[in-house]
């Protein structure tokens, strides 16, 4: 199975109003929820796509239970978190009927202790020994050491298990150091981590700053590619319109998908911007149209950038 | 015991940030809950005075299950509410740092189905037999018939059990022709249910509708009172600076006390209006301030308007 950590998961809350006003009281027309998190929306992406996948990170309070009634009921995703007395944020996103725009409210997040946390490495380690590839998703919640994501590279390239980082700032910096096989950062968290805004000089660096190979989202405008055996950009057919939301998710899962069926690297970023651009495009948030992306597979280009180096 | 009725509960979220801005990306800092919906709140300060009080509506889902959780830690208040499949609404407060303000969005509620409003209607006839009173408080659910509340207040009357109706539209026009023995508007509830903008000419046609005794909450201003004893007006002895979310309910938490303590209209006034300004100068919204409280007792005016219709 392939795992994904999501150590701050949360419930994905939707709310319509016809249009957001500060300081006035509006009636919310229509509620969705999901399980969320990044490595959750991996997961659901990666078990649309036919893989057995593991869910793991914390689950806690009368949140955390509502996230765990809804994993049971996705098919093909199975529930490994780890229980913690704070209670799994919420995250709000309120969409204007009128703009379509949305605002977005994002509690913090539980505090971890420290035997939690422990209980959490434990549970990681005994996981990983049946995955098939990893990867490690998203922010930390408070309590959760900076070197968290570090760590859990360490302990999966000790089992051999090729893993997949995907996150930002510091806990990225310390995950680089510890040699993960693919980072994927976008254009402003490579900027954060190497000080440069040029994307292919930037993933370079990410290369040598420890990551086996980096592959940068740069929007619509697709991927771009470094690994060991070549440099790459991959995009999709045209610009899309729609909803960005879980377009980065839906590409880590392309990516690993492709990397569990050893599929060679052009096929990989194909995937994961094919994936990516049926998400931009699908009706509902974070969902991709399958239909949208089985065409797409055909149309993505894929372009060596060998000779731009 | 005291019986109130809060047919659409709500679990309350407050949120902070530090100024809210459409279309942008807020990291919520904190996160308070307690459970809501008109009913529950003047439950609570009831309790707080020393009443025994009971509280029935609908509870579903998981935003249900918190809110009976939290109402178990709330000392004098028993939980008598009713369960349904769909879930209960939350509201969220979202507040700014800087301006104070509050940004307000509101879940519409679960639909009840017509099975589950006749086990209400049972429960509540079952639960009146041992009230010395009923409050009978806020919106309609979806689902629930628009002339609930006359239904109730009819129950109540054959009982021979006083009955206070606090809401708002048409269930409050329906509801008032049913004779409740007091209804609690606000001056613009007042004016939709009268067609007039003058308080004192509009709190007595209320009665000529069908209300035994008026109270019109008029803000800062106090309240305007019309019963068969007479017609008063009642003030706290200055403008308050504060929060007037839970005010009025704190307000009908006053009248309700009394009620039960046999006391005489001017008594009830001045404790409603007491509490009512003691909840906008809590630095808890929706809390009343225990030591502002009893202090005001001493200074509210009540005058009589008997020379002034």
């Amino acid at each position: 199975m392939i795992l994904t950590v999501t150590l701050n998961t949360a419930l994905d809350i939707t709310y319509r109003v016809r249009s957001l006003r500060p300081h006035a009281s509006h009636r919310v027309s229509e509620v969705t929820e999901r399980p969320g998190g990044k490595g959750v929306n991996v997961a659901r992406v990666l078990a649309a796509l036919g893989h057995e996948v593991t869910v793991t990170g914390f689950t806690g309070g009368a949140t955390g239970r509502v996230v765990q009634e809804r994993l049971a009921s996705v098919p093909g995703v199975v529930d490994a978190l780890v229980p913690i007395t704070g209670a799994t944020r919420r995250t709000i996103a309120v969409v204007g009927d009128r703009s379509g725009d949305t605002t977005q409210l994002n509690e913090p997040g539980p505090t971890v202790t420290p035997t939690e946390w422990s209980a959490f490495q434990e549970a990681y380690e005994h996981l990983l020994t049946s995955a098939s590839a990893i990867a490690l998703c998203g922010s930390l919640p408070p309590g959760v050491p900076v070197g968290a994501y570090a760590g859990l590279v360490r302990t999966a390239r000790s089992a051999g298990v090729p893993v997949l980082l995907d996150t930002s700032g510091e806990p990225l910096r310390r995950g680089v150091a510890a040699r993960p096989d693919i980072i994927k950062p976008n254009a402003d968290e490579l900027a954060e981590l190497t000080g440069s805004h040029e994307p292919l000089r930037a993933t370079q660096d990410a290369r040598r700053r420890g990551a086996r190979a980096v592959v940068t989202s740069l929007g619509a405008e697709g991927l771009l590619a470094a690994s060991p055996e070549g440099r790459w950009r991959a995009a999709p057919p045209s610009s899309l319109h729609g909803n960005p939301t879980g377009a980065g998710d839906s590409a880590v899962a392309g990516l690993m998908s492709a990397l569990v069926e050893h599929l060679p690297w052009p096929d990989r970023l194909t995937r994961a911007v094919a994936l990516s651009a049926a998400t931009v495009s699908a009706p509902v948030a974070g969902e991709f149209d399958r239909g949208v992306y089985e065409e797409l597979l055909g149309r993505v280009t894929v372009t060596s950038e060998a000779s731009a180096a």
